[in-house]
C-alpha cells in the first residue's frame, strides 16, 4: 500500500543553496567559478576563535548537552552585547541561544502562530521565510515594496495595503537588497504593529554588516516583537549553526519548553566558539571594511557593464539588481552566465516570484579579487 | 496591545532535561549528586575524532555551509554502515544528515504528516514525541504496553486497540525501558503498518548499545518506514548534534527541500567528526561494555533496595522500575531522593502519563562508580 506524504512538505526547493552545491561541484570536476551568490563570508573564525575550539576539545572531551536555551554565560554575553551596542537592557530570561537562527525561526513562528493564522512577507524578500511559513501551515500574503519606499516596508505600506495579518517578517539589513530600515521609520512599523495587534519577527541577521549609519534593533520601539540573529554572519561562524533569539516576556516559557522538546540544545562547541567571537570584533569589524571595499568596487563598475539599476545595500553583502535591460528571463540569463561566463549569480525568482524573472541577487561576501575577475569576465561575456 | 501567544507553543517542558539543569546547578553551588537521569555518555569521543576536530579547525577555517543533507561522504559512509551493520544496501538519496535525532523528526513528522493527521504513541515512550506532535498540530493516540509484551508494541496489540492513525513511533531499544522488539515481531509490525497504510517512524536512536542480540532495523522489513538515528548515543558526540535518517524513496524530495529551508546546514565541524567516529568503533564498543558492568551492578543491586520490577534492560542504558511498592507519587519520592541522598533519577510522569506516578527511570549511562555509589546512598537512605 502506497502512503501519502504530507502536503505540508511540498515546499519548493531553496534555489541559492542549489547553486552553492552546483558550484561546489563544478569546482571539484575542475572548472574555474567565481560565485557573486553565496551568502556566507569568505572569512573563516578569527584564529583565536578557532583556537578556542581546539582548546574546548581538550578541556571537555565529553561535549554534553547544554541548556537547551544555550549556556547561561553565553547567554549574559549577547545581554552584554545588547547593551554595548544598542544601549538595551535585555533580561537574560528572554534570550535564548538556537541552532542557528533557522531554529530560532522555527520556535518563533511555533511560539507565536497557530495553524491557519497569517503572517505578511513584504517582497522582495528571503526565500526561506515562505517556505517555512508553508510548512508550518500559516499562511502568506505578499506585499510588494519598490525603490521609493527603498524596498523595505512602511507604516503607510503596511495600511495601504488593507490586508489582515497577525504577524509580519522583516530584515533590516535586507536580504536580498541590503537596504536598511530608518530608524523613524522603523519606530512606526513598530508602532502601527502594535497598535494592530501585529506580532513583528525582526530578522537582524545581518546587523554589524553597515556601511553608512549602524543597524537599530527592533527591541528599542516594541517590548512585543520577536528579535532574530545569528553568529553567521558578521560573526563569521557560519558552519557553527548558532544563533539566538529575543523574545516578549511573555513568550519566553513556551519558547523555551519548545526548544527543550525540539532541539534539546545548540551544538556545544559552537557555544564555546561564540563566547569567544565577541572578544574579537576588531578582526570581525575589518571583514566589514573588505565587504565595503567590494561594494565599493561593484558599485563603480557594474553600471558599466548594465547592471545599473542597483539596490542601496547600505548593510549586509548583496546587491540587487534589476537587469530588465538585459533579460526578461533572469534565471535562463544567470544559468548562460553559469556556463559561459564561469560567474554565479542568484536569479530573483526566489525572492520575488512576480518581479524576479527581471532581476538578480549579487553577493559580494567574497574577496575583492574574486569582485574584479567576475567584472572582468562579465565585460569578456557582455562584450 | 497584548498580542497573543500560539497554543501550540503551549506544551509541557522536558522534565529530564529540567532535572539535567538542577543537577548542573546544584553541582556548581557545591552539592556531590549521583545522576543517575541524564541520557548521555559518561564517555566523550575517543581521542582520535577529538584530534579530527582539531585539525580541522586548521585545514578548514572558514567552516562553511554544507549541502542541507549533509556532504556526500559522510553519506556515503552511513550507507556504508548499513551494508556492514544490517546486510541493507541503502541508496545514498535517501540518506539526510540531521541537526541530531531532532532535526530529523521535525523533517520526517512535516514530511509524512499533515496538520490534523493522527499518529500512535506507546506507553511508556519518549516524552519529546508529544510534545513535538503537538507542536506540529499532528493529534495523537496513546496505546498502553505492558510487561507481557516487553513494553513494546505488537501488530495483535495495534490491531486488538481498535484505534485509527496515520501514523506511529516505535523506539528499539526503547527509552525509557531498554526493552528490544525481536525481529519476527518487528517484522509483523511492518507489514501490519505497510497493510493498514500507516507510516512507521522507527528511532533506532540506540542501536550499537545492546547486551544480547543485536537490534534490526525496521528498513529490512518496509520501504515505508522512516528511519532516524544519531550521532548522541553509541558514538558519544552527544553535544555535537548530528544525527540522520533515512527516508523512504518518494520522500527524499520533499526531505530534501524542508532541510534547505528549515535547517540550511547541519553543523560542519560536527559532520566531519562523525565521520572519524565511524572508524573507532571498538572504542565504542567498550563503552557498551562499560554500560553493561554497569546494568548488571544494578540488575544485581537494585532489587534489594526495594527496586524489584525491572524493566528487560536489553539496549540503551535505562532501566524502567515499578516502584508502587515503594511510593505513589514518584515525582515527590524522586525530589526527596534528590534532596536527601543527592541522587537524581527521572520520575515517570513523562513517559507515561497514566501510570508514571509509580515508575521511575533510571539512567546507567554514568561509570560504574557512580552506580557504586548510588546504590550506597540508596541503602543509607531507604534503610
Amino acid at each position: 500500500m502506497t502512503i501519502k506524504l504530507s502536503n505540508r512538505s511540498d515546499v519548493e526547493n531553496f534555489r541559492a543553496l542549489s547553486i552553492l552545491s552546483e558550484v561546489a561541484e563544478r569546482r571539484a570536476s575542475g572548472e574555474n567559478i567565481i560565485s557573486l551568490s553565496p551568502g556566507q563570508p569568505c572569512f573563516g573564525a578569527p584564529e583565536a576563535v578557532l583556537a578556542k575550539a581546539r582548546e574546548f576539545t581538550q578541556k571537555d572531551p565529553i561535549q554534553g548537552y547544554t541548556a537547551a536555551i544555550g549556556t547561561l554565560p553565553l547567554r549574559q554575553r549577547i545581554a552584554r552585547y545588547y547593551k554595548d551596542t544598542y544601549n538595551q537592557d535585555i533580561a537574560v530570561e528572554r534570550i535564548a541561544v538556537t541552532t542557528a537562527s533557522s531554529g530560532g525561526f522555527i520556535l518563533s513562528l511555533l511560539g507565536a502562530f497557530d495553524a491557519g493564522d497569517t503572517v505578511a512577507l513584504t517582497l522582495p524578500t528571503y526565500p526561506a521565510y515562505k517556505n517555512m511559513l508553508r510548512a508550518l501551515d500559516i499562511n502568506i500574503v505578499e506585499i510588494e515594496t519598490s525603490k521609493e519606499t527603498n524596498y523595505q516596508p512602511t507604516s503607510q505600506l503596511l495600511e495601504a495595503s488593507g490586508k489582515k495579518f497577525d504577524g509580519i517578517i522583516i530584515t533590516n539589513p535586507s536580504n536580498p537588497t541590503g537596504a536598511m530600515i530608518g530608524e523613524d521609520t522603523l519606530r512606526n512599523l513598530c508602532a502601527w504593529c502594535d497598535t494592530n495587534g501585529v506580532r513583528m519577527i525582526s530578522d537582524e541577521a545581518y546587523h554589524g554588516i553597515t556601511y553608512e549609519t549602524p543597524a537599530q534593533t527592533a527591541l528599542k520601539f516594541s517590548d512585543n516583537v520577536i528579535v532574530l540573529n545569528t553568529f553567521s554572519k558578521y560573526f563569521a561562524l557560519t558552519g557553527w549553526r548558532l544563533g539566538w533569539m529575543i523574545t516578549p516576556s511573555d513568550m519566553a516559557k513556551n519558547v523555551k519548553s519548545l526548544a527543550e522538546n525540539l532541539f534539546v540544545s545548540p551544538p556545544t562547541i559552537s557555544q564555546f566558539v561564540a563566547q569567544e567571537a565577541f572578544e574579537h570584533t576588531d578582526i570581525l569589524d575589518s571583514y566589514v571594511q573588505q565587504y565595503r571595499a567590494n561594494r565599493d568596487y561593484l558599485r563603480e563598475h557594474l553600471p558599466a557593464l548594465g547592471f545599473s539599476d542597483l539596490s542601496s545595500a547600505q548593510g549586509a553583502f548583496y546587491f540587487y539588481v534589476d537587469v530588465h535591460n538585459l533579460t526578461n528571463n533572469a534565471e535562463e540569463f544567470c544559468r548562460r552566465m553559469l556556463d559561459e561566463a564561469h560567474v554565479a549569480m542568484t536569479p530573483g525568482l526566489d525572492f520575488d516570484p512576480g518581479r524576479g524573472d527581471h532581476t538578480i541577487r549579487i553577493s559580494y561576501a567574497g574577496s575583492l579579487d574574486d569582485m574584479k575577475e567576475a567584472c572582468s569576465r562579465l565585460q569578456s561575456w557582455l562584450g
